[in-house]
């Protein structure tokens, strides 16, 4: 028997008022949960809170403990309620300090563009024994400290920090995932899912619904880190729905 | 004096491997929270689990307790995926039943749609002690259960089940906003910011930088549930914009 392979995996925190009232659709999750899915990380939870410390807290406090990484988005730029580097720092009951190269990339960030002021520095604060994750965009850079992750909100920019972590954390193997398509009622076939899911053991199906144009429809999507059980049970799925006389669209509908 | 208004909550739990794996984004957070917030509730916290019984027991139990309401969307549907009512059901500690107007309407939705299998009449399973919330859209009803909503994972579908519930939960005042734009770095202007939320208490600033076309700018949202706090705040703030030279954008740009 081979050893079953170790899951790494990461939580997700989204920090913003503007998500909760419903202002801002969110982006970040999307991104993130199939950033971390290449580099063999599984997004296992993801919270929304907003800008309140104590909700920051509580949150960073629980998901860094049942994870190997947390990740969080929003609340570090420049004005009064970017204010997650002071709690990420209070969960972790460390000080904040200027970070001697985040001010360095901010000086020359900031030359051409009226100066270093005392609202831009507070983007050089990170939680006490912290390191910089690169900002190519906009200057202000993310920090790492620990298994905690501050990103950007603003979406462009989270995926330039995303793009500097590329390859540089500990992961397993990928989830892959294969999608099957049907013009089908997903009630329809609901003991063929999970015969085959069942008949095809550490693969997933999933079952995903939709109505288009008055008509009945649904995606399959199984996954497996295994590329060769990911085969079969996508084989076999279509090959059950095709017994029953319906088409199987490969990549979906 | 008069009293504080009391503020009411509500938590989201959104319950779905597919979003956590990133094949699809989410709708809901932003239509329950704008939702909710016509309501005069405000969405308080959002938590993204997968399909695990274990997951979604600890959320719901921690969310129904500290929120007065919780909303779930996703994992009531018909397949072996969808196990969200025996999910509530173990965090609620009660037993999980047929609801005979749930199957009664199952009946009549699939008399001419194939008869209702086994795998349909799952829908019409819910925890005891629950009452069906209206489904125009596709038969199978949504279901409350003390202050936990359980709702459709497909939006258009949840869409139909808020607006069966528009004007049925006890909320105070919707919390009002007004957004104001600007062609500005939100770190030159971070000050005012600050300084206007702290002259009219009561009232909130967002601020919400953007890049567009190579340029920066900002659009700050004032919220207070006082309309003439409100008004009084988004006038100072455009009051000091215009003072630095600068021109505010009613309603955001």
């Amino acid at each position: 028997m081979t050893q079953p392979a170790r899951i790494w995996t990461a939580a997700l925190l989204v920090i913003g008022d503007e998500i909760l009232s419903g202002r801002t659709q969110d982006k970040n999750v999307t991104q993130v949960a199939t950033w971390l899915n290449v580099q063999g990380i599984r997004l296992a939870e993801v919270r929304v809170v907003g800008d309140t410390e104590a909700a920051i807290v509580e949150a960073v406090n629980a998901l860094r403990a049942r994870n190997d990484y947390l990740f969080t988005t929003g609340g570090i730029g420049p004005t009064h309620d970017d204010i997650t580097v002071d709690a990420v720092a209070a969960a972790l009951g460390v000080g904040v300090e200027i970070h001697p190269q985040a001010r360095a990339i901010l000086e020359r960030y900031y030359e051409s563009r009226g100066g270093l002021t005392e609202a831009r520095l507070r983007m050089a604060r990170v939680p006490a024994g912290a390191e910089l994750i690169p900002n190519r965009m906009s200057g202000a850079p993310g920090i790492r400290v620990g298994n905690v992750f501050l990103m950007a909100g603003v979406p462009s920019i989270t995926a330039g920090m995303l793009d500097a972590l590329t390859g540089t954390l500990e992961g397993g193997q990928p989830v892959l995932s294969e999608t099957i398509g049907c013009w089908v009622a997903e009630s329809e076939i609901a003991e063929l899912l999970r015969e085959t899911e069942t008949a095809h053991a550490g693969s997933a199906i999933g079952s995903y619904p939709f109505f288009r144009e008055g008509r009945t429809g649904a995606n399959f999507v199984i996954r497996a880190t295994d590329p060769a059980l990911l085969e079969a049970c996508a084989q076999a799925l279509a090959t059950g729905l095709r017994a029953m006389g319906r088409e199987a669209v490969p990549g979906g509908i």
